[in-house]
């Protein structure tokens, strides 16, 4: 496919700067574009290489003054390279059809242009919105609603009565909606608590490649809108995660946790239960999180602490050994003189 | 379904003070329960909101002396609740059939009620007792043995040879004897181990979501009687975890590790291979166990001390900070004293 | 099977001591071996034991002195034991066939002996090599390469355009080629990045079980000839991991990080993203890698250190409530020196 800069600079609402007419076939990293490709920069030293690129036209900020090549100038110039990334790689969609070798429940519904591959499991009363994708090996259990735009890759697993929303994509060998992990003592064994909520993800999420969703003791867990996790994370029962959070990869969140919004989990952090995280909070990587967070808040380490006195902190450790020494060359002096006086 | 308050007492063995003749339809937690439900109240604050409640009935303790309302009494009132849960939604069971989209191999036996859903594989000699459901997307590789009353979740895969107890309910995506990590370095490069053992698991096990469990070497990886993992948990090859040992999520355990009964691995928790951890032990959420634990002891830190001395600890370090400038400050004014004396 | 020991020295490569003729029909380990199973022993506390060992033969270092017995003298007694070991389980082998349950698309090209089971899924313009097992509920998509004798384990999924290298095996779970975590902000929401690299595994690599290994964003994924992964590792866009290291368990690697040749990242590390990690390092379990990592380092902590250094601080940090004490004292005792001059 071929299109001029001009038309680019239509779909990323820039102003063009060179030829116009100039034709586009692809999108490439700044090192890797040929002359008829479209790269990006913004960081300056990108901006100071711009005359030693390949690239038949390159998105630069808007502030961007020096002139000459063919540049398309834009707010968010990173932005607007995945727009048009994703303009050149959209014939990669999955032809709508429902295979014979799919298996579908009783009263299934689904809107138009629905794509089911074969050895997907769909149980009964499921109903799918428009524009919906299963991979091969995907299972749908009873009275699960799916809306519309919906990817869900191979071999994931979405439990009964679960609740997803539109423009979703779920990676694959996911689970959603296991029992939470909760047991109430009985005498030397432990007696199961049944788990009888269901999992909610609202619109505009994507979840990660082996995530593990646990479904609510009673109500739901919830994924709130444009919520982001990588792969192998683990949600426990009734944990709510606010609107556009991120939560990176191997993070735990034990049961009944609340995470606010545009808040930032980093890998493998840890969260206990029945903790409440607030707004725009940043959690370190392998942070042990063992009391709740209030809104706004830095915080890193085991138990966590503001980041600025975790980083103080993380200098004077490997210093401990010469600080013991110091103590113990201290004491000596000290003697000497009590000695003395 | 309704049920009067004198049945509910029969089913927990409890004592009913109030209308034995009022009907319940449902059970709910303390706050959502309706005029139909019944909920329980432990903690000191719920018995004081007992009337504020507008359940139809309350699950309280023997020890409970305040008289008014519909009361069930009862050992342990979260116990009763969650039987009276199990009673309300036995609904929910499969169907005992085996699907035609599913594949079963040579020689497969088994007993009464089995339910064996679409795209279930199941290969030679496999045997499965009563009431065992296998939902969409399981694989039971060759000569595996499992019990009766056992439910195993979408795409689970357990492999050749492994044995299955009673009573066991085994989560989505999870994997049963996969090969445990041993190589041999030969030169630069390193030969794989083959690993020939099994992995079995006992009664009454629940297995959660996205777990790996090795296979032994040789022998085989136990996992005993009345134990729960939570979801992604790792288990390496010949692990032992003794009977009613509790594995809560993202806790690695590697290869060889023998832990014994009542022991509870928290959160993110890491053992190394080939120790030995005791009974009633308790180790904190991710800690790194490179030790052998005794019996009775509570755990925490990397590598893990006493619980106790850890919380200690965990209070000092935000204050290293503040020791360091002590420690520089003093040695200021030694050197004033040195002078003068 | 029954084969003689002068046949076991001609595989193993090593000098019989005793009788040739003998028949060994199994391998076993040191405690287990029958009269006529062959072990190994390498350590000296096993050599000592020789003589109660009820093994038909026992395969020793070649410095091994004592006389005696039936031996096989080796440079490498475990990986020849290891050799008999395979050759006494080859038996193990699936059929070649392709199930009439799997589904391959258009254009499927396969070598020999391959052996596709129940509910495989295969896409268009797939290419298997020779001797590829494939188990139930592998799902490969379009455009995917997998070269000769690889084991793809149950419920695997590869996604498209993917490239699998010679000897390679994938155990049951993993996921390979998942979009990388990738959003650019925009307003309140974050944008996707669309992910068009691939995954490329070459020769002789073992993916553990619960794997998710996630494409370039551009360009690729690599994980070099002869890398070894344990379970539940998650590796992001754009990593590469060098020949013959190893990844254990619940290891997260950040995106853009590189792995040089022979490393070890011990279990549940975590390495940040865009870091480069030298040749022969290796790095602690639950370590946090915070900064590059130079060749032939052992590091250990949160941030990493040498290890000895870090070994050290493990000893001092239970001792800092007695080191905060002693501070207060001297302390104390300061005041009174200065109270007195």
């Amino acid at each position: 496919m071929n299109i001029s800069l001009s038309r680019i600079g239509e779909i990323v609402g820039g102003e063009v700067d060179g030829d116009g007419n100039k034709n586009i076939s692809g999108a490439a990293g700044f090192d890797d574009a040929t002359v008829n490709d479209i790269t990006f920069a913004v960081a300056p030293k990108f901006l100071k290489q711009l005359y030693v690129s390949k690239a038949g036209a390159v998105i630069v900020p808007k502030s961007f003054s020096v002139r000459g090549g063919n540049l398309v100038k834009v707010d968010n110039p990173k932005l607007a390279f995945i727009k048009i990334l994703e303009f050149f790689n959209t014939g990669q969609k999955k032809t709508a059809s429902i295979s014979s070798s799919a298996y579908m429940g009783e009263n299934f519904n689904h809107g138009k242009n629905v794509s089911i591959a074969g050895f997907v499991y769909i149980g009964n009363n499921v109903s799918l919105g428009d524009s919906v994708t299963l991979y091969p090996g995907v299972v749908i259990e009873d009275n699960v609603k799916i809306g519309s735009d919906v990817k869900i890759y191979p071999n994931v697993t979405i439990l009964e009565r679960c609740i997803i929303g539109n423009r979703i994509i779920i990676h694959a060998g996911t689970v959603i909606g296991s029992d939470g992990f909760g047991f109430v003592p009985d005498g030397e064994k432990y007696h199961k608590i049944p788990h009888l909520g269901i999992v909610q993800i609202d619109d505009d999420v994507e979840i990660g490649a082996g995530n593990t969703i646990d479904r609510g003791t009673f109500g739901k867990t919830r994924i709130c809108r444009g919520v982001k996790t990588d792969n192998l994370v683990h949600v426990g029962h009734n944990v709510i995660i606010g609107e556009n959070s991120i939560i990176v990869a191997q993070v735990g969140i034990s049961g009944s946790v609340t995470i606010g919004k545009h808040t930032i989990i980093a890998g493998q952090a840890g969260i206990s239960g029945h903790l409440s995280i607030g707004d725009n909070v940043t959690v370190g990587p392998q942070s042990g999180v063992a009391k709740s967070i209030k809104s706004g808040e830095t915080v890193s380490g085991t138990p966590t602490m503001p980041h600025k006195l975790w980083l103080r902190i993380q200098s004077i450790i490997p210093r401990l050994p010469e600080f013991k020494k110091k103590l113990k060359e201290i004491e000596k002096r000290l003697i000497e003189i009590e000695k003395i006086i």
